[in-house]
């Protein structure tokens, strides 16, 4: 059975974006720090084209993820930087010419657009709601989970929608102090969720992974 | 070395009480449910003065902490149930009669008071400020730690004065959707953490524990 996942790195203060986001800082102040201990890994090298890295809990917890997923779904100012109407973008969302993706994506927007493919990537531009993102993005996966990428409000709506599976948070010992939180924005009655694995990484990170309970 | 620690259950989305705290709800909505692992553990009903209840991670962690504390520091909301000046309490804060600590508890507090002993434990109330209150905490914890039992108001003013060496989260699956958050009001420079365990409950809550790094 194909499951709707999220698997994101969230600061100890619950922000997965830090302050003042700019043009040269998506993640804002301090939020490329959130991503660090993933940089190293053997799993992400490999995703994006290089060699050698790490290979523990980390490496093999992203590498299950990967595995298991057979299509994304991001939400517009993931996809592309900003919110709002396409512009000129002199190349198609923020990942460049070689989106490290090598299954579909579907990019949530209020702006139609035609689908494109950058590299290896699909990118199909959904404007008609989440639970039809959803449904395309199961039909693409060929059996294999669907995956978020986020942002933060895309996940909030899957949420209380009562659409997502599984959440696994990777709690980063950082204090943002400010930003984007992940677990706001949830409604008169947030979804229970059930602890199903915790797991220690060597570079300091804790990687809990929950169940959402349905109703 | 005596440390100043603090071991504190947490929702996943960062709160310690629920919304809307009222007389009979001094945890706010859902604010027990933070707590409900703790009640059928073996070092908890000992402590309780109940005889029983389950060994296990939990309850070693637990007990580790009643080991390692020697004087315990909360604010005086936490002690009282409210915030202002002393009234008529029937009986000298929540706990009634046996308060279930054996070491000395200091309760920060604008109102003086003097110092009462209530069953075994003797309360010393501490109006002139966080630093007094942990020096005279460390010097009747006898070489031990001094723990922080909250509210969340004093964690952050030991937090921000980069006074707390520990910080101990036990990360319950629940989702409280508002209430009191623990990390906030972290200042402009929030401290820096680093992750020193990771512990995964029988009972399905994740113990993350942290060293305060000193600037």
């Amino acid at each position: 059975m194909s499951r709707l996942t999220c698997t994101i790195s969230i600061s100890l203060d619950g922000y997965v974006a830090g302050p003042d986001p700019g043009p040269d800082r998506g993640l804002g102040a301090g939020g490329e720090e959130l991503h660090e201990w993933i940089f190293g890994l053997a799993s992400w090298r490999e995703m994006h084209g290089r060699e050698g890295g790490e290979r523990n809990v980390d490496s093999d917890m992203l590498q299950e993820g990967l595995d298991a997923t057979g299509a994304i779904i991001v939400g517009k100012r993931m996809f592309g930087g900003w919110d709002g109407p396409w512009g000129d973008e002199p190349t198609l969302g923020v990942w460049g010419e070689n989106p490290p993706f090598d299954v579909p994506v579907f990019v949530l927007t209020h702006y139609p657009r035609e689908t494109a493919t950058v590299g290896q990537t699909t990118f199909t531009f959904v404007s008609d709601g989440i639970e039809s993102a959803l449904e395309q993005a199961r039909a693409a996966a060929g059996g294999k989970d669907v995956g978020i990428g986020g942002g933060a409000n895309v996940i909030q709506q899957y949420l209380t929608a009562g659409l997502l599976d599984e959440l696994q948070l990777s709690v980063v010992p950082l204090l943002l102090g400010g930003g984007v939180r992940l677990l706001d924005n949830l409604g008169e009655a947030p979804p229970k969720l059930e602890q199903t694995r915790v797991l220690e990484s060597p570079s300091g990170v804790a990687h809990l992974r929950y169940e959402v309970l349905k109703p």
